[in-house]
């Protein structure tokens, strides 16, 4: 059965309605809202709203039962998760648990979250961990970006950082669950992250951030002068590494062309100081440009040290697979235009961007031109520059960290005013409410962008809504930018931290509402099951075997297919189930009361988790993920005899 | 210092431009937004949108730099944590770790917070849980509740249950953190949980939801028929437990009356059966009635059996501590009426509710009436009665889950119609999307209730938003309950799941916005720097006590007290910040990197987390909260000297 078919399996109430809806959408109603008779503002009379209405939604108001524009792809940094956002509504529809543990689904818990936790893991770390639970418990993620093919989004894939441990992580946007996470070895702390965006992803491009000795083994300390950063390709189809690039000073964030060509990360701390003094010393740090086919033709001949299983080649200053740009003191940002030409570096602690033109970087690394040469505008937008976000139509969008502010400027007015012509490339600036980091417009880093809204993540919120203790939350605010003014129409209060996020045209995305039954991320349930001779879809089944005891079961709504199963103390016991009901939305789970284990089980999906019986007596189990009118009766008892004492 | 004072330490924006927010108020403008020329709707002149916006905001919007008029305090079921929503705009301020792991905060790692999720454990679970991490990774959040005081809110705390691992919590309103937890001893899955209302919190009232053995030990297993369910007073302010009582049936939901009397619980499985058709197969079930004071009598003439040091008494059928009123099979939500009179139990299995008036309940005590005669009201609503919420003006909201509606009705006339004059109780239904479980209403289950939002809790959201997948968000639907019709005016997707919540005034709710220096979470550090001759606000120290490494530091952002230590390999590694910025809003972190470590510092606080330091060689720290320009080049490294070879 192809996806599509299954998608569209269950009836919808939306499927009833899509007649009515589309009239109604027309006449700038709810479509569902006139339909079903749930009252809309729309109905009431007063104060002229109807016309008010269509005129609010058109800033950002999507009506009970209208579904949103966009999909928003969320960084939840130092939470660990992946968020996705209905947009231009704002209200968070998913969280996708990826480098932190997650209660509810059992991600860090089942059997199927640990493989994808572990098995992408260093064996070194894979020891250490021994001792800690066996997986990470905490992430920091940071800039989610999609899979592309053809300079724009394909919706295959989603990829995401993580500061903290050192790891890079892919989101299936078919089922919109983590599928694979690796650490990437020889370097530390992987910040910047982007995917190639011509031909098609292809590599995910990854910055590990600080410096360290390699091999990091204790044998050099505190000699920072022997610390080296590295740049990381990954193959996105594999998750495999495919090389590594050494360079001077600390990778900060990156991005790639719409040429299959180039990749550009910008450094900060080309001191190679450990202090901030030492740090922010120089008034010029760089922006290296990474030549992608010279590194391929570099790896081929074998111009590499190969270190814990991946070519490592030398990209430090005079290497023929880099050129170092200068540019003011620790650039942040670095963000191509979809204009496919210019790439913007953020200046941070310089009040400037530096914009790139990359036609010219072929003369850069053929040395016809200085480094310096490929940059072909450095308007002074404000202080403290940190990203830039574009609208298609030839204007940039640029957050000013310290000014609290969004600077809307014009790319090629920026490049006359270079050249010497008397034009000033602001075109208006905002305030943001407070200290905005990144952002990001629809479609923005592709070459489809369109120019309709633009995000500020904003990492201060203070006083701009109820207070709630001294932790605060965060402020994403949503601004209109298809006028000439923009308008802030939005603040949105998020947990910790907004740091990156995406914003994708929902026809793009076209994720299943149920799981196939030969989906591979229960695989280890299938062979189990056909090792047993069991039928995963109609089990009611206890395998004992030694002290291990595999339990399997299916799941309708509202009956687990056993009612109690008996147990020795000590047993390893496997619980494994699957959800055989086949209905949008309906979604099972197991909770093991008093033994901390609970997991979801999506509609036709397997889900399995191994623990110890280490407590005697009575223990019910139930469905925690409502599911019925009689979804409290759902459970059913796990009986463990004692050790005879 | 007072809290008052502390609170408003840091010069806000918001301070500076009261004067200007009241006028821009006054005339139906975000004050924010006037003063500081962030563009709002209401400046945009066309299709009359500026009186259009003073009713939209009526309506539930609420514009960029408003501030909503109530907190929401909402349970996220499954996912363990409490949730702030800010409301009418329904957006989501906080979440609050609880029962679950966060690697943005820490909780579940620090000192801090391992304290508070073991030391209210029972013996026997501490050492089950020894060899998994020390701490229980998941929970199930039911019911939150705020501390009262002569029946309405008084600010001081939130309690909340864990259905998974037997737990109620605490939350501090001060600083919206978990201070308290303990595990309830002799029972299973805390479900139903209600403070008492008058005359103060007092008691928390926790409901054992599943039957088994006690002792629960091994030695009684497939023998239902030995099962029992307890009712659990705790006492809110020392968070000790003040007696349990034995009931017959399964406990479901509870709740306090307006006297200080009675405690009210539903009870499903009168049958006591073990699977779906026995709990299922009565005609009737009850509603049990707990008479406090004789109970409190009971205990102080030592009518008890103590159990795990707790007195249990007998409250089973013919106890004179409990009376058993006979509802129709499986009744679910039980809800007392602002009017200090009726309680509503809700008929999840019959389309009825039963009201019972307490003013009779005396007479059920003193065997004058039957049971069932405090019953005087049974109106019948629909299909699936699960919850009901109140207005204060006489009329209750009952959630019907099968019909996916919630019906409108009027106490008075129900009692009128139970005596049989023919008017009708109902007086309005409206679709909801879809299958409501709890709702509640603004101040709703205080005296105060003011009948102005009610928020439908929906199990299922289908297609009411973008498809994200086969695991779908639930949607919790704002309703404006003021005028003669309700309108549904929001839907909200939220992540597993929104079980429960209440709606508090936001006069009622002042937390404090920076730590006061001798908060009590931190008290262990604070005796450790006291041994250690530790200026906790100053430090920058390096205490080594054999094997154990203690390493004291303050921050002041961008920077860490120490930008580097040392220790050995093997050590056990204390590390305790001090955040002595006193700024709103300036949160620091602490990520050690590669080792699985990250915490949140508030302002003025102190946070620690202990770890072995297995891995030799250089491992960064730095940072995570996003606290200035230089926020990335806040860092610095542990140096970890390899154990000799």
């Amino acid at each position: 059965m192809s996806k599509k078919q299954d998608s569209t399996k269950g009836f919808t109430r939306r499927d009833m309605l899509s007649g009515s809806t589309k009239v109604a959408a027309l006449a700038g109603l709810s479509g569902a809202a006139a339909a079903t008779g749930v009252a809309t503002l729309a109905e009431n009379g007063a104060l002229g709203i109807k016309s008010a209405q269509a005129a609010t939604m058109a800033r950002g108001e999507v009506a009970p039962g209208d579904l949103d524009e966009y999909y928003g792809f969320w960084s939840s940094g130092q939470c660990g998760e992946v968020r996705i956002l209905g947009m231009p509504s704002m209200r968070e529809l998913m969280r996708i648990p990826v480098f932190n543990r997650c209660s509810a689904t059992g991600w860090g818990q089942t059997n199927e979250s640990r493989k994808v936790l572990t098995e992408g893991l260093q064996p070194e770390t894979k020891e250490f961990l021994a001792s800690r639970g066996g997986v990470w418990h905490n992430g920091d993620a940071h800039h989610p970006h999609m899979s592309f093919t053809d300079g724009t989004y394909d919706g295959r894939y989603l990829f995401i950082n993580d500061k903290a441990n050192t790891r890079v992580a892919r989101i299936r946007c078919d089922v919109m669950k983590c599928d694979k996470i690796i650490e990437i070895p020889n370097t530390s702390d992987i910040h910047g992250l982007r995917p190639q965006k011509v031909p098609r992803t292809g590599y995910i491009f990854a910055n590990g951030e600080h410096r360290i000795p390699i091999p990091n083994d204790g044998m050099i300390l505190d000699e920072p002068e022997k610390y080296h950063a590295i740049f990381t390709a990954i193959d996105g189809d594999t998750m495999k590494i495919a090389w590594q690039v050494i360079v001077d000073g600390n990778l900060d964030n990156c991005d790639a062309d719409y040429q299959g060509l180039y990749a550009f990360s910008t450094c900060y701390n080309s001191e190679g100081g450990v202090t901030l003094e030492q740090m922010t010393s120089s008034e010029q740090d760089w922006t290296v440009i990474f030549d992608i086919k010279a590194i391929e033709a570099g790896v081929k001949k074998g111009d590499f040290k190969e270190i814990n299983g991946v070519p490592v080649l030398n990209g430090q200053k005079g290497s023929r697979y880099t050129r170092y740009v200068p540019v003011s003191n620790s650039p942040h940002g670095c963000n191509t235009a979809p204009d496919g030409r210019h790439v913007v570096i953020n200046g941070k602690l310089s009040p400037t961007v530096s914009v790139i033109d990359v036609t010219k970087v072929p003369d850069v690394f053929a040395d016809k031109i200085k480094p310096r040469d490929c940059i072909v505008a450095e308007p002074e937008l404000g202080l403290g520059p940190l990203h830039t976000a574009f609208d298609g139509k030839g204007n940039a969008f640029t957050t000013l960290f310290l000014d609290s502010q969004v600077c809307k400027w014009n790319i090629e007015k920026a490049i006359q005013a270079f050249k010497g012509k008397n034009v000033n490339p602001i075109v208006e600036k905002i305030d943001v409410q407070y200290q905005p980091g990144h952002n990001h417009s629809s479609m923005g880093e592709t070459k489809e962008a369109d120019g309709k809204w633009l995000v500020s993540l904003n990492k201060f919120s203070k006083d701009r809504f109820l207070n709630v203790g001294p932790l605060k939350p965060e402020n994403e605010q949503l601004i209109d930018i298809t006028g000439d003014k923009m308008v802030v129409v939005h603040d949105g209060p998020t947990f910790a931290e907004p740091h990156d996020c995406i914003i994708v045209r929902a026809d793009v995305v076209n994720p299943s509402s149920i799981y196939e039954r030969d989906d591979p991320s229960w695989e280890d349930a299938r062979n189990w099951a056909k090792q047993d001779g069991i039928d995963l879809e109609d089990a009611a089944d206890v395998i004992r075997d030694g002290n291990k005891v595999r339990v399997y079961m299916h799941s309708v709504a509202p009956t687990f297919s056993l009612e109690k199963f008996t147990v020795k103390q000590g047993d390893e016991v496997t619980v494994i189930i699957t959800n055989i009901d086949d209905v949008d939305d309906l979604t099972h789970g197991f909770t093991l009361a008093n033994y901390g284990v609970a997991f979801e089980i999506g509609p036709q999906a397997t889900a399995s988790a191994t623990f110890t019986a280490d407590r005697p007596g009575v223990h019910w189990f139930y469905c925690q993920w409502f599911c019925h009118a009689l979804h409290m009766e759902m459970r059913g008892r796990m009986l463990v005899e004692p050790r005879a004492v």
